[in-house]
């Protein structure tokens, strides 16, 4: 099972040319601002707002006091609801004639495999999609992946298993292997949502200082942090904590990437470890990862649901939650950004949930409350 | 208990002035298309989609088979949550300075008293708002009334009551009375709304055939279809149907206002019967009203939830669940539209609601379904 091998330099020149090509194909997704939000995250930690207050024990002798602006990129309302169709439809743009007549496969269960089956689906002409899915997927995605034209074969759901599946298709068919994170064509197509949302803030008039985005497999942040080089706009990782799900955060400290996790966040876009070439960029090139907890993200779903009005996957605020509750990130932000503060650029990574998935998300919240006093015992 | 008399001509141009004197004050809302939503809408509803049917005996020989286009204005992100502040922040605007310093009087409990609190304070100087609440309001709407800088006074829960202590306070103080929807300020500002989505829809290259929109006390309906004269905008009104909540539809019919409506229907913004001035308005204006039953609001909220992404109360997708699922509504868009059918306006009023709000709604599903065969025995 491999993935092709490119020989593509990792720069924002390359993110440039990504965005050229995946431009006419991808929705040009609306950017928000709130007010709400922004005096929110500009209120010290140590006061409850709207009822909603820390557990962390942040006093008002030493809560952090940052002045932040928020620009959030509404990638929850871009084709297939997430982000993930970017890096999709630029790998398609990349294959050879040869590579497209025998098709593309992956074995991604989340966003990306329907991101996939939707840029392959709409190519001219369509080409083949292939999406190995474990025998136990909710018959829901099962079925969506079909409805958008691919080929769905199933497998079992360990890794080899599904390494094996895949190998085995491609043996068949010769199809290209296009995996969901560590790749360059995927990861430059991601960042590809950098360029629009910086654009988007100055027509706001909202210059960004900072970009936060979620840190899963890494495509998203990795292509992001390359996509702002030589701006001077920082970026930053956010990852959930539960279980030791904010790998990535740990393996920056430890200096060596964390392989494996284990985690049942119910930020389950951003459960799998960070890949090799993603961790290699986002070592170079990201300011800092932080992590929040599930009570910290289940506020700020809320939050995002009342206030701004719009449907998210936990995994899409993961950022936004950095930024209200953590108080590393919101410390940095007092120190760094001053009186003026900081204009942060947050990304929306998507929007595919149902109303009994977060009707089951919100019926979890006292014990998430419990957890949080836990939660902050070894930091 | 009396509102200003005013003197003003009940024209397109006198929206015009209107949307100019509030320009500065709203947020110009966005727009949404939706490419599933209009598949679904020209997909005859003997067809199931997406898991939903209708309960009406829809066959494939009699469903009707229009093509429709949406263009739909979001006023769920509109300040205060809902469209409401269009017309109570023109209200403000037309006080004379006496009255101005003596400040304006409400006694709805919805989005309209949330609304004016936010004219009356945000306007420079801020000028005194009183809302007369029922005591048995809940505590998080007196809250936030209060958060807008209102001086919440407390009274029965009755019309007679209620108006009583209106009187009583009016007395007092001199205040101005801006009643929520049944006068000419209100429902000019509330016609501003069509003015923006009929130019928003042609920047999209979709001009409008007809604009649908929520009919409750009738602000919003006689105001668009006031601001769409000469245009040539065919303009329809949307109610929810349960307990006769459709007392403008069924006034309509017998050539007699309603003027009594005692419902529980789930679009609780649609429950009050529509006004005498907005019906006079309605009666010569507007094309025609439909309505529609609790199941249709409901599957019509999960389809915007789950694949606009947006979150609205159940009120303002009435509108979009009649161009969906009235086969009247839709009878007549397939004999006028023909095959190149209609660009449809829908505005979605408001998303004033919470998570727990939401999972109360849909934990009655079953409920709504069950009703549904029943709710067309009398059609």
């Amino acid at each position: 099972m491999s993935a092709p091998v490119v020989d593509m330099p990792l720069t924002r020149a390359s993110v440039l040319e990504a965005h050229e090509r995946i431009k006419p194909h991808i929705h040009l997704t609306p950017t928000l601002t709130s007010r709400t939000l922004d005096a929110f995250a500009s209120t010290p930690r140590s006061t409850p707002l709207d009822g909603i207050a820390n557990a962390r024990e942040v006093t008002v002798d030493n809560a952090a006091s940052p002045k932040i602006k928020f620009v959030i990129k509404c990638e929850n309302l871009q084709k297939g609801g997430a982000f993930k169709i970017r890096g999709a439809t630029h790998a398609i743009s990349r294959l050879s004639a040869s590579q497209s007549s025998k098709g593309v496969i992956t074995h991604s269960s989340g966003n990306h495999a329907q991101a996939l089956s939707i840029a392959a689906g709409s190519h001219s002409p369509p080409i083949p999609c292939t999406v190995i899915m474990p025998t136990i997927s909710t018959p829901s995605k099962i079925a969506a992946t079909k409805g958008y034209g691919a080929n769905v074969v199933f497998s079992g759901s360990t890794a080899p298993e599904r390494e094996a599946k895949v190998s085995e298709e491609q043996a068949k068919t010769g199809a290209t292997l296009i995996p969901p994170y560590d790749h360059p064509w995927i990861l430059l197509g991601q960042g590809t949502v950098a360029l629009e949302l910086i654009q988007q803030a100055e027509e706001t008039g909202r210059k960004l200082d900072a970009i936060i985005a979620p840190c899963g497999g890494g495509g998203l942040l990795s292509g992001i942090a390359t996509a702002c080089e030589g701006t001077g706009i920082r970026v930053f990782g956010a990852e959930p904590r539960k279980d030791g799900a904010n790998d990535c955060q740990r393996g920056l400290k430890a200096g060596k990437r964390v392989e494996v996790v284990k985690t049942l966040t119910i930020a389950d876009g951003l459960r799998t470890p960070t890949g090799k070439i993603t961790y290699g960029i986002i070592e170079k090139k990201v300011e800092g990862v932080f992590s929040v907890t599930e009570w910290e993200i289940l506020q700020t779903v809320r939050l995002v649901l009342e206030r701004l009005k719009v449907v998210v996957e936990p995994s899409s605020v993961v950022p936004l939650a950095v930024a209200l509750f953590d108080e590393d990130f919101r410390r940095l932000v007092e120190k760094e950004g001053g009186e003026e503060g900081w204009n942060v650029g947050v990304v929306f990574s998507g929007g595919n949930t149902t109303v009994e998935m977060l009707g089951k998300l919100f019926a979890r919240e006292e014990e998430f409350k419990e957890e949080q006093a836990e939660a902050y015992k070894n930091v």
